[in-house]
């Protein structure tokens, strides 16, 4: 099987320069661990919002003349459409994408900006891979994968050579893995030339397929691929990547969807930053304690490319899941006053009413009482049980 | 009226190596203009996440020791406050903050945090100004001035040299303005280096104090400073920074709540970055072609303490003012397979369903017709208006 040399990997660094943004590495000190320094590789600010560009631009540099004019074709829903439309415009390379149709449409105008072709077909990844690969042996065009590709493979390990280049005493690197193009070619330049650096890939437990496939010692295809971390959910890894991530990562761990959102959360608020669920979930991984963690450790953040009505989705779940926000249902005799009383009640105990609904039509209700729906800004869930402790105290069913 | 020197500002660049993060000016390549280049200046990431601890540290360290021993006080609802208190600890210097309740509790947690004591009084701003000031005459500590204040000018304007430093093409830098603190300690410092630099003050169209000021030709106090921009919603600019303004600024221009909201979601969505309200205003300006622009620009972005429950209603406004969602009202004959068909005809015309609402008790109806509510994703206006005449066109009535 043809796969990577440090040669390869360097080769595309040397390609690259002037043609991605040399993206940079900042220390994220709201997200300090035992002593442990965290620094995020913000791939984020990478040109189309994630490192995708990176590996399309080499598999393009490589092709010759001849495979140029027949142009380029791939199937994605997301990163890897503009990743690769972006590559193919540098190159002048007319490029055809194929997106499911129900793919975000601010992504599949992104895609279009960027000059390419692009061609809605069926309603899933799969379908839509299908189709692009019955349009390329129509036309001739070269398909580029979207992680299980050699050439691929080594344009996204130039980050593993910044990385060291700009932190040369980092001792752990957590990288996203989905289909492994990124944790495979960022791990074998690491290891190729610093043995002793601990790379580790973070995948999404809905969606672990290197992680079972380590386990079952060959590459396995899961049934499904199921996370809010679209960038990863890939139900079968590569066979070069997987070769690659047995022979060069040290472990992998998974993160589940809440604890992905949270961390994407925590990247907004505490470093100011916009992170998809792929590029977040490494600070996960160190948020909810996945990996002992020492000395100077990176997480790279692969992509930006969040839809907005997402992070309005994980804001308001995430403000309930920290107590932040608390719905309360308290049962109140249906007369004047008592509203008064709850919202005296609430005020002093430090909270923020922010909105409420008063209902009598309850059928769990007896016929005299009312049902009150409090929602309440608070500090933390502890807060918020002191709320609901003081309103019991002056008499109140909470519920 | 004492006012601030260059010696000052360079003295306070001094002061502050090491103590503050040396932010970095980024391109922002998503909002190129008539060939302008546009930077920004990332005080998001500074410590605390707005660039007030510049000034109140190098108050601080002006103070005597015996004053230092009294301790500090300020007022704030916001970025002040935790300015305050990070440069107080960093001096060991006791420190009061009085906030109004109203505050946003993630605010009064953080300042917490970084050690200093926070005491809530009254429902606004100016409640909490009185107690400080009444607690100021108890305890002898010292006020710390959020603007009008020769030192706390003096550390604002480390930005305007650091900005010569890392771009010495720059044409014009726009500044955010409320009470005058920034705006008047960086356009201080690059005109008295480089006056040919434009220094353009930004200040929100519900609380432009400065501006009202200029145009009075003497310091206005404002009825209301009602803005979203909580950071510059000041009723009156300073004595000290309103003639540093008219002095050194070549002109003010004023973006309005809803340009604002616009620049907050367009500086999430392109530049993976999260500014507050103050913070965008200047892209604000820019999108909204406020200034003519050529050459090296930079934007200054204050800062990024956003309530995160406002970056949710952001989102969802704006995306309904661009037309990337739509709600339709379409009367339907009550009878079956009709939301069939408004499916399908929104489908095929490349639109994607959200949610859906039916209801038959409508006043306006007739007897045998319902109303049903669509809320779809759309790409833009056009897009949207699109699918509303495919609908009228298969006989369907959208309101």
């Amino acid at each position: 099987m043809e796969s990577v040399t440090l040669g390869m990997i360097l080769e595309a660094r040397e390609r690259l320069k002037g043609i991605i943004q040399r993206t940079g590495l900042v220390e994220f000190r709201a997200l300090e661990k035992n002593g442990a320094r965290i620094f995020l590789k913000t791939e984020d600010l990478q040109n189309t919002g994630s490192f995708k560009v990176r590996g399309a631009y080499i598999k393009i540099a490589g092709l010759s003349e001849a495979e140029r004019a027949a142009g380029v074709i791939a199937s994605s829903a997301g990163n890897h459409a503009q990743g690769v439309a972006l590559a193919a415009r540098q190159f002048g390379v007319p490029a055809t994408i194929v997106m499911p149709s129900g793919a975000p449409l601010a992504k599949v105008k992104a895609t279009r900006e960027l000059g390419a072709t692009v061609v809605l077909h069926g309603t899933v990844y799969d379908d839509a891979y299908e189709e692009a690969r019955r349009l390329q042996s129509e036309t001739g065009a070269t398909f580029i994968h979207p992680f299980d590709d050699p050439l691929v493979i080594a344009g996204q390990g130039t980050i593993g050579l910044e990385i060291m280049d700009d932190l040369p005493t980092v001792g752990t690197i957590l990288v996203p893995i989905g289909g492994g193009g990124l944790a495979s070619g960022v791990a074998a330049a690491v290891k190729m030339l610093h043995p002793n650096v601990r790379v580790i890939g973070v995948q999404a437990s809905g969606a672990a397929g290197m992680k079972v496939s380590f386990d079952a010692g060959h590459v396995v295809c899961l049934e499904s691929a199921k996370t809010i971390a679209d960038g990863i959910a890939v139900k079968q890894p590569g066979e070069v990547t997987f070769a690659l991530c047995r022979e060069y990562l040290d472990d992998i761990v998974t993160v589940d969807d809440d604890e992905i959102a949270q961390a994407i959360l925590f990247l907004m608020e505490k470093g100011k930053m916009v992170a998809e669920g792929a590029g977040a979930a490494p600070v996960a991984a160190i948020l909810n304690n996945k990996i002992e963690l020492s000395g100077d450790v990176v997480a790279l953040i692969s992509g930006g490319n969040i839809d907005v009505t997402m992070i309005s989705r994980i804001i308001e779940k995430g403000l309930l899941r920290a107590g932040r926000v608390s719905k309360l249902r308290i049962v109140l005799q249906d007369r004047p006053g008592q509203l008064e009383i709850v919202s005296r009640i609430i005020g002093s105990a430090g909270a923020n009413v922010m909105a409420v609904h008063h209902d009598r039509t309850d059928v769990d209700l007896d016929i005299r009482d009312a049902l009150l729906e409090i929602t309440m800004e608070t500090q933390d869930r502890e807060h918020a049980n002191r709320v609901i402790e003081a309103l019991r105290t002056s008499g109140f069913t909470v519920m």
